[in-house]
This record gives C-alpha cells, structure tokens and sequence, in this order.
C-alpha cells in the first residue's frame, strides 16, 4: 500500500439502484415517478438559451427558494436547496450531528444514514421497528445526538402520525430532529406544520419522486430560519454554486404548478391503491403504504427467487438482502399498464407455484 | 444558546463574487467566459424532452467520463466528475486529506482551500509565495499531508512549469499533490501529462472558464484508477446521483467540439494579450497572466478606489481586501467591446489623477 493510502477515507458506499440502459424494460426499482414533470418544466426547457449557462447561477438560488417557500407558507430564510435530498441530508448531517453522541434511526430505513454517519466519522445506534415495522416512540427517548427519521419510512411505506413526530420532539429538545419526507405527497402527514413551534425541526423533501424530477437532482430542506442559516454556511463552505441554471429554471416551474401535482399525485395513489387490492388477493402481505411503492412478501414464495423471475421478465424491482427485510420487494407504483403487465405476471407465477 | 447550536459544525464560509442580476453590466468579476458554449450544447438543449427527466440519471456519468477520457488520452477510470470543480476539490480533500499532517498551499491562491480545510478539520500552513507571485518550490519539500497548487494560480495568473511541478512530486512520493487546473486552457502547461508517472498526482479541471458553462456546473478530476476510485468510493457516500441529466447531456458537446474550444481560447488570449499592453501603457503592473484574468496593481491609484469607480460605471471586476494583494483588482478578460470599454474608463481615470 502506498503512503498516501493509508490516510484516504475509506467508506463502503451506498450502492444505488439499478438505472438500466435498455429500452422496454418495466422500471419500478427505483421509487421514480411514471408520469412526466409539469408543462411548464418543459416550455422552461424550450425556451431556456445555451448561451445563458456562461454566466455562474445564483449562488443563493433564490427564484427556487421563493417559491418553495410560498409554496409551504414559509419565508424564504426557512428553505434551504440541494442537489437532491441526498446532498441535503449529507449537508445536514455535515452541519449538525457533531456531539460525539450516536445519533438514532431506525435499523430498517433508508439505507444511506448509515453510510453519511460512517463517512462523518458520526457514531449512530439503530432502533429497531416493531414486527408491524412501525417504530417504538419511547426508542427515541435516550442520550442522542440526533435523531433521522424517514416519514414514509423507506423501505416499508410505513408512515408514523404528526403526533408521533410530536412527541418525539417534545421528548428531544435541544436535539436536532430530521424529517425525511422524501415520500410524505403520496399520503403521508407532512412536519411542515409544526416547523413554527420547533426550532430543532428540520424537514427534508425531494423533486425526484412526486414531482417527476429525478433526473434534475432538486431537494429541500424546510426549518426555522436559524437551522438554515447554518445549512447554508456549511454549503458555502463546500460548494457555493450547487444549483445549476436548469435546476433553477425548471425546479421553479414545478412547484408552481399546483394542480399538475396534485392530479399526478391523485393517479399514483389510485393506482397503488388498486395494485394493494391485487397483490392482497394473490397472497401477498404488506404494511400500509403511504408512498408510491409497496413493500411486499409471500408466505410461500422466496422474494429473492421473485426478484429474478421478475429481472427475467425485464421487470425491475428492488431486492434488499438485509436482515428482517431479506424475504421482501419493494415495487415501486407505475402506471397502471405497468401494474397490470406486472399484476399479470404475479398471478401466473403465484398459480403456477401453488399448483 | 440552544443546545443543538453547540453541536453545529461552525464555519467562515468562501464569498463568492458578486452575480448582479442587472442588465447592461459589464462583468468582469467572476472569470466567466464571454463566448457561448459550443453549437452542440444549444443542439443538445433544444433536444431534451423533459419526461426525460422523469428517471435518476446514470450515477456514474459514464456517457461524460467517456468523452473527457477520450479528449485527455485517458481511460474512463482515470476520470471522475463533479458538480463543479469546486464540488470535485471538496471530495478531494474529504477522501485524501486525513493524515492529521498539514496539508501546503500558497498564501495567495484560490480563496477556498482554507475554506474546505476549516470544514473538514484539515490542518494547513500556507507556504509564501514570492516577490513576483511564485512559488519557492522548496517550500513545497517538509514534512506534510498533502499538497494544493492552482496553475496557473488564482487570482494572480501566474503559471508554474511543468518541470516545477515534476520536481514537487518527485519531492513527495507517497502524498498526494492537487494540482488544480481551472484555468489551464487559457496558456498553462497541463500536468495531465504526468499522469502515467506519478500515481499521487490528481489534475482537476473545470467547464466553467474554458468551456463557458459556469451556469451548468461541471467539473473532473483526472488521476491514476486507484485514485479516482477512492474519489468515486466518497463520492457514492456523499450522494450518488451528483450529476443531473442535462449537465450529461450539455457536458458531452462540449467536449465533442475541440475546434470551437480551441477558437474560443485563442479569441480570449489574444484579447488578454491586447489588454495588457493597453494596461502597461496607462502604468498598470501585473504579473504575466496565462489565465483568462489578469491581476492589475497601479502605482499611484489605490485598488479599493478604483474598484469603486468602476462598480459606479457598472463595470465589475474582483477586489480581495487581503494582506499583500489588497492594492490589486482582478480583471475578467471579456469579450474586445468589453474591454474597449473598460480601457476608456481606465485611461480617462489615470489621466485625471495624474492631472
């Protein structure tokens, strides 16, 4: 080994889903949206100039800040923007988990908190959800450095109450509480309300699942404006200039378009609700989901085995060979066509096996 | 104080230069190119179909790190990318820099080393430049945990040779040397060319200056595989999808058009070269920039009041109130018009106070 390898910083990396290349595959490993941005994303598109991208954007990204923040009822000093919630979260745990306690999150959850708090060199403790894979409230009542919860949880679709979250603030004052919201359009209860009674409250919301906008890397984190001052140092601190042009143009575009979004969200949950239906039917068992994606098992088929059968079947969903989680799949909600070439798929496959 | 503040990584963040919104402003503050992007990326702009935006774009940005491994002789695991190349120095020194030594850079370069040190914990000592704005390459030969050099250097434009640099690696085996080249296009002799022989050495560049999309953010970093794979390794901890659909898209024209890069650089140094005869004429003395700036000082009108005057007549150019170049005003080479009209103001400025 080289001397200067023993001083890089080594990590075991968040390991991504599949973004297949191929055209025709059925897509649902990736939580992404089946329907298409706002219009106005794409007349943004058009009528955006090549010429314009010589010039730096805005550092302090304003246009998209103003109007997330009239979006939310909030002002724009409580609104802080990422280059998807990712580096929102990896900013936010930069900025504000530097105790030297572990901070808390669920053992079953998204999988990147515990990659950013390894990176961080931030010690974490894992909580671990009940059977139903809902979480223990009095589990965040203990000497923390943070707590990070994921509201719908991820992988599961779970989502906890506004009184949950409640609780466990008035339970860790003092501490910072992040809010993931990465899911909560599709049906869950969103902490933005109780932003303006909570100065330790972060919450951090996404462009690339409800909003269509994956590929245009666009997250948020919404607080009181003391939180998102710091947030901003320490993104100063690291890039000034993350939001390119683009990004600005078109994220504003969306957010503008209320009714767009909420007829687009109204399609998904009515098809994730059919699709519940469906697999309910065939055997599959499954927590509530509140997201656009389901978290399904079979009593008599291995996920695992599933999971190929589907890759075979150039549908894509997402395996996690965990601990607790090994026997699920979690599909995401397509259009309905997908659905039901999926559906069609599952039902032959399920007879076939209790033949 | 709030509990949770104490815990808050606190820092001094970097300024960026001023981005006025207004029109009719002659901008010569942020090294911005005047040129527009290469045809291709107009092309590739009117192209894009935003539904496009629906899916997460590849994390690994291959179609990107193909092309700049083709334009550098390089091998597509030789290249990573970044949002910006300030995004691409921060990984750098988050994934190299952990050796508890002090990493070396000069007193007067890119305001943002000591910014990234402070953040990540880093100690550092600043090696003084020379008289005349160069390095002492024997500065660069103690005990240390890594080394930072901008060539040419920021915001003086002075270029290193090659051969200074070969000497500082072969100096420094087994640290890794950051040689950050963002604006190298502009004359400077690129040690990409020392890539094959020296594993430590990572070359980083930028579209921001030479390539005219500040506004897209885009950045490399060029190394031996071993090297660019630790990168990528943090990188994927940090946030896997840095990279947004049209930065891919737009990104790859540019470096499929060579012709009109190279077009584009000679206008911008031949006006640079016009620039400083004009500037020596009126008295002004300046290093010998290869730099698409160039960093004046006058004998007898103080910088801050010139900085001034031309800020009143809606010309910006960059004035850094610190020690040993606060009597200097750094100067965006802009398009002949810009400059023309900048000399004017300039002559009738120096005439006046020597009246």
């Amino acid at each position: 080994m080289s001397a200067w390898e023993q001083n890089v910083r080594k990590v075991v990396p968040y390991v991504p889903g599949e973004q297949p290349g191929q055209e025709g595959i059925i897509k649902l490993n990736t939580n992404e949206n089946p329907y298409p941005p706002a219009p106005g994303v794409a007349r943004a598109l058009r009528e955006m100039e090549s010429k314009q991208l010589r010039l730096y954007p805005d550092p302090a990204a304003s246009v998209l800040v103003e109007a997330l923040a009239g979006r939310y009822g909030l002002r724009p000093e409580q609104v802080f923007v990422g280059v998807g919630s990712d580096d929102v979260l990896a900013m936010a745990f930069l900025t504000f988990f530097n105790s030297g306690k572990p901070i808390l999150f669920p053992d079953i959850t998204y999988s990147f908190y515990d990659v950013w708090a390894k990176l961080f060199g931030i010690p974490y403790a894992c909580q671990m959800l009940d059977e139903n894979f809902c979480i223990r409230r009095e589990d965040y009542v203990r000497e923390n450095g943070g707590i990070v919860l994921a509201n719908p949880n991820a992988p599961t679709g779970v989502a906890e109450s506004i009184e949950g979250i409640r609780w466990i603030l008035d339970k860790n004052p003092g501490i910072i509480v992040i809010i993931d919201e990465a899911y909560i359009d599709f049906g869950g209860d969103s902490a933005v309300s109780l932003i303006p009674e909570y100065e330790n409250l972060l919450v951090v919301q996404t462009f690339s699942k409800s909003r269509s906008m994956a590929g245009m890397r666009i997250g948020c984190a919404l607080g009181q404006p003391k939180l998102i001052k710091y947030l901003n140092d320490v993104k100063y601190s690291f890039n000034s200039y993350t939001m390119d042009l683009p990004a600005l143009k078109l994220g504003v575009e969306s957010v503008k378009d209320e009714e767009y979004f909420q007829e687009t969200l109204r399609r998904i949950v009515a098809t994730r609700e059919r699709v519940k239906t469906e697999l309910g039917k065939l055997g599959f068992v499954f927590p509530d989901s509140r997201s656009n994606f389901v978290f399904v098992s079979h009593p008599r088929i291995q996920a695992r085995e599933l999971f190929e059968a589907l890759k075979e079947r150039r549908i894509y969903v997402r395996y996690f060979p965990k601990p607790r989680i090994d026997n699920y799949l979690r599909i995401t909600i397509g259009t309905d066509e997908e659905m039901d070439v999926l559906l069609d798929f599952l039902k032959k496959y399920v007879r076939q096996k209790e033949r």
